[in-house]
Formats: structure tokens, C-alpha cells, sequence
């Protein structure tokens, strides 16, 4: 898997790419541009270049459409942080193996590619290596691996004491239901 | 796991768990209601029992908070379906196998118990099995096995020859950029 994003450059010449993408647009491992790995704003600014129409740039992708890197991101800790919320207390060694092997095959088939290198490099680090003995633990290791996350992107951390009632219990003051 | 949703009954009498629960409100393995086998309309309504303010039943989640069934069910949807979407034309063996236990895994550790299970008896029927050999396949049996689910919620099929445009490609109009 590549090391990191890759952005078309005005020297790039190949047939299947259009030329001088706008910033931010990144390319697949394909050469080709991205979808899952670019934000919807880029995306459609290069739409608009490509065709020379005056489209309308949205703030979020339209519900009928591919997701854009910010939408497939939200989607997926909803569900990695929901499932550390239901992960048992005490899970049997079985159920913690299948556990390691879901967040590593996660790493290898996550659609966006830089974003999926990343997350694998992390968990390469020293004492990043997915903790899954019980609930506690798991759920913590996903708010640690989230907050790798959001400093990369200059993104505020989260206090990962909070993690349950985030993701679990719903906060104290009854918002949540 | 369990055969299907455990819905609360009036008989059912234990401490941990709040007696005569609003209809919708699912238990999860624990006995206690399970927020994420839950639609938010039944969770407030159990709330508002509860607690016996007027609190307000919002039409979806609010954003903080941990997710509904159906927030859970869009997220997972977007995740599975891009995964497809970027899967290689011609993938190896070796991501064949971890696909493949990428989707056993997920249908073990989805935080919606009577949702995994019943993805898990789909997928042991004649035909249901992953099909992961290329993209074009594992693309199409996804969109199959959405649309078991969107039967079983008299939801509309959608159909699957659309499924690139839908996921991939985005729609030939233009409105997805």
C-alpha cells in the first residue's frame, strides 16, 4: 500500500486522468481520481473544471451518492466505536481473536487508501496494537486510535474517559434519551 | 446469539430492567434495552416513561449521541458498500480470504444482536455465501444482501444493476459530481 496521498501534480501526463486536478483531489491506487479519499468540495470543483458547467458546490455529498472521505469517515466510527459499546465485559478468547482479525482486515479493505495506510502504520507503534480483553480496553484503544486520527487533521482530541458516554450510556444530562 | 428481537412483555419481571417498555424498545443479550437495536422514537418514548418529563422525541439522533438502529444500519450500509466499491477487479487470494473474514467477523461483532443474527442465517442459505472474486461480484452480492434486509423491513428493493452508479461511480445526471 502506498505511504501516503498522492496528489496530482501539473507534471502528471497520463490519458485516463484529467490534468491539473484542483487541490485536494487524490488519486486511487488506479491513477485515477479518488472518491472515497477526497473531500466533496474538491471533488466537485474538479467536476465543475471538467465540464465547464456552473455546478453548484454542496457542503455534504447528496444521500444518494458515493460518500466523499469526510462522510465514510463519520459512517465508520459510528460503527467501530458502536461496536466497541456492545463488545461483552468479558469476551472469550475466541470472540477476542475474531475482534483482532475484523480490525485488521478493516486496515487492508478501508476505501480510502491513504487513510487505511495510516491507520495501519499506528498500529504498528509501540502500545498501538488493538487491545481487546474486554470492554473497557477496546473501547478506549478505538477512542485513542480516533484521536491519531483528529490530530492528523488538526482536529480537537476527545477525552477518552468519556468514550461510554459517547458512544454507550448517552450523556448524563438526558439528551440522549 | 439469539433467533430474533426479545421484545419486552408485560410478564417479563426483572430488577434491572424497566417494566411495561414502550413497543420498539429491544433488549439486548444482557436483558437491559439495547440502544443500538433500538429506533429513537422507542428509546425517547421509554425515556419520557422513565423519567416522566416532557422531553421532546427527536426525529433522528442527535448527532453526539450514541447511534439508533437505523443510524447504525446507514453508516454500516455506507461503510460495506464503498469497501465494495474500492475492492480490486482482480483481487488475489489472500484479500479474498480476508474478505471473507472481514464479513464473518462483522456479522459477529454488528452492535444491533438480532440484526447479526439474522445477516448470519441469510448468509447460510443456498447462494448467500460471500462472492468476493472480483469486484463486479462482491459489489452485487452486497446489494443482495441489503436488499434482504430491506425486505424484511418492507423496504423497496433497490436494483442492483444500479449498484456502481449508486456507490462507485456516482449517478450519470452529474448531480454527484
Amino acid at each position: 500500500m502506498p505511504p501516503g496521498p498522492v496528489e496530482q501534480t501539473e507534471d502528471a501526463k497520463t490519458e485516463a486522468v484529467p490534468q491539473k486536478l484542483p487541490k485536494g483531489v487524490v488519486l486511487g491506487p488506479d491513477g485515477k481520481p479518488c472518491r472515497t479519499c477526497t473531500d466533496v468540495s474538491s471533488w466537485f470543483a474538479m467536476a465543475k473544471k471538467e465540464t465547464g458547467k456552473s455546478t453548484s458546490i454542496p457542503a455534504t455529498i447528496p444521500s444518494d451518492c458515493p460518500p466523499d472521505v469526510q462522510a465514510l469517515g463519520r459512517s465508520s466510527w459510528t460503527l467501530l466505536h458502536s461496536i466497541t459499546a456492545t463488545y461483552p465485559e468479558k469476551p472469550d478468547g475466541q470472540l477476542q481473536t475474531e475482534t483482532r482479525s475484523f480490525i485488521s482486515a478493516f486496515s487492508k479493505l478501508y476505501p480510502c487508501w491513504h487513510c487505511a495506510s495510516d491507520f495501519q502504520q499506528w498500529m504498528k507503534e509501540d502500545g498501538n496494537a488493538p487491545r481487546v480483553s474486554s470492554r473497557q480496553e477496546f473501547g478506549r484503544w478505538m477512542c485513542e486510535a480516533h484521536n491519531a486520527v483528529n490530530v492528523k487533521l488538526g482536529k480537537q482530541e476527545f477525552d477518552c474517559n468519556k468514550w461510554e458516554e459517547r458512544w454507550r450510556t448517552g450523556w448524563k444530562d438526558g439528551r440522549c434519551g
